[in-house]
């Protein structure tokens, strides 16, 4: 088995209004010292071996997983996952 | 400045819904090698610097970025960010 750590998150300059709530919410707690906040999703796939697994990856972000006017998206395959 | 990057994923054995839905939502599109899906969330905070960081990121995530009932949390803090 491989596990994938996917890692999704805007592009810059898209507006993050969740970004600016967090940010402004630890202000409030007083974490003043947190100058921006930006919020994405990680995601966590266990799949199986499989040769091309690098290209599945990739269509299913550009299919499901992100959407690519907004965001980018990265990953690290993990291999020999015992499952 | 230093950039923190902050992973929060549930802990094993909560049930995760997002995760099931969008295993499901690989399987329809055909990719059924997926065998398991985790949702959590990926945030990128950027701070002054400052020397307790590490016990900061600690208090901002109990008191308002992670659940400690139903999720973990893991962070990379990266030095020598320029904003």
């Amino acid at each position: 088995m491989k596990k994938i750590n996917l890692y999704i998150t805007l592009k810059q300059g898209v507006l993050d209004p969740q970004g600016k709530a967090v940010q402004e919410s630890l202000h409030t707690l007083g974490y003043t010292a947190v100058k921006q906040a930006r919020v994405g999703k990680y995601m966590e796939l266990i799949v199986e071996d499989d040769a091309n697994v690098e290209q599945q990856i990739e269509e299913m972000c550009t299919k499901l997983l992100a959407n690519p006017v907004i965001e980018d998206y990265t990953y690290i395959v993990e291999e020999g996952i015992v499952q």
